[in-house]
């Protein structure tokens, strides 16, 4: 670790819960502000939720999209260097070749776009008497993984239900813009940013929009910061809110060294890998 | 499916939170006694603890070990005959080739074994002022993944923190004999269990000895078992218990249905594949 990164081992993490509306400049101004917001508060960090600029919905999706870089990623931008802050935009709908996808792109300091990542896994759900969404209906799955590395830390941005992948030792914070509902936010969210953190014994973030009663599609909100041990260390309730959390990388190595498992894969016996080269941007 | 896979697609499964003790005739008579009062209650499948036999700790595995076939598998052998269940035989200290493991073995109700299977992640732990444990300095780790498939249920018998392996699809009951402490208990145990639930929607079950505050390694107790979308559908407390579980492998195809992650994976971005052919027995 050099001494610059040695310095930065500790650093505080900010996720706007945005409200998100049917407006599309009203969820880029407001965006705007809470990452400043976040921004004073210290954050180096700051983190937007799954379709930040648009309603979740498959009927919106086309509507909304925009090529990258465009109307909304410039907003993040400007965002980003303004602030000086890794901002990790949750994601779009992005257009691209008569495709639409759930893409999600990270600026740095400097207002560079560090990357694109395109959700793989798309959300397809059908729970009877309960909710019926398929994400598939409308939207193309992304090829390719996607791991950036800033002065302080190895993030890997993905979605939820998206597999992380070996070596995942190397990586220290897991975000997951999100947007789970209210049959599977109040059985799975929370559970499986759990799951990942130690299984991984890394901090997790998600970002969830706001929840609003009134839409086609209720997000359950209550996004969360989870430490390598497990524990939740920073919570949403439904409502639009900005939460912080302080993330601490001399902690993270001391857990991987009291419950070594990352030494004892067993790489002989099982083995999980890329198929395809992960995308990742060193900064 | 066939049809008298169908007629078994429900079926009751007993977890025996053995009291175990320094004395192996009390700890193998009263595993006896309680596998005969599981199978009174109409269970088809029986688990007992990790290490049943014998007390938890490097001291102890060199003194109780023995080879298999021996006296504790024998006893395991006639208790599955016996009452006509599958028995999932915790583990044992097993001595072979001058070498310790930790070893699980699986008896049908014919009491054949099935299958034998060595912990291959050891666990090791350095919690400074709360624990420290280190399997490694007396065991030997195992080197083969270990999957059963009995008349009604596809099942992955292995230590608690080994890696479930894919097409894990395929599975439909996860079993961990398993010893967590007082200091992994609080923090990890349910939670592992109910992260791997519904990673792989799947059953889980595990086993651990009672609690015995007298003891050199205090066990958490706490046995479980969790349903594929996550619910935690029988556990006990810290005492000696048998609990029950209706296992329901319509409604594990329902959940699948549901949220078909299984068919969303991409195997053209990441793999997960068995290095070794994993050990697979159909009876």
């Amino acid at each position: 670790m050099s001494t610059l990164a040695k310095a930065m081992s500790k650093f505080r993490l900010a996720v706007v819960q945005l409200q998100v509306t049917s407006v599309k400049a009203d969820n880029l101004s407001r965006a705007r502000r809470l990452v400043k917001e976040a921004a004073g508060q210290g954050s180096r960090v700051v983190l937007l939720p799954e379709c930040f600029n648009s309603p979740y919905g498959t009927c919106f999706f086309s509507e909304y999209a925009e090529r990258i870089p465009g109307e909304s990623t410039q907003v993040l931008s400007e965002a980003a260097k303004e602030n000086k802050v890794y901002l990790v935009g949750g994601s779009i709908p992005e257009e691209d070749g008569g495709k639409l996808y759930n893409s999600c792109t990270v600026f740095g300091p400097d207002g560079e776009l560090i990357l694109k990542h395109r959700k793989i896994h798309l959300f397809d759900i059908d729970v009877p008497g309960k909710i019926r969404f398929q994400e598939s209906e409308t939207l193309s799955p992304g090829n390719s993984l996607s791991m950036f590395q800033t002065l302080c830390f190895l993030c890997n941005s993905s979605a939820m239900s998206d597999e992380t992948w070996h070596p995942l030792g190397c990586c220290q914070l897991l975000v997951y813009p999100g947007a789970f509902n209210m049959t599977t936010g109040p059985a799975h969210w929370e559970l499986l940013q759990r799951g990942r953190a130690i299984d991984n014994q890394v901090y997790v973030a998600t970002a969830s929009p706001a929840r609003d009663e009134t839409s086609s599609y209720v997000a359950w909100g209550h996004s969360t910061v989870v430490n390598p041990w497990g524990e939740v260390i920073s919570k949403a309730g439904p409502e639009e809110a900005v939460i912080y959390a302080d993330i601490d990388l001399q902690y993270l190595a001391d857990i991987r060294q009291q419950i070594p498992i990352t030494a004892q894969r067993r790489d002989d016996i099982y083995a999980v890998t890329s198929v395809q080269g992960a995308e990742r941007r060193d900064v």
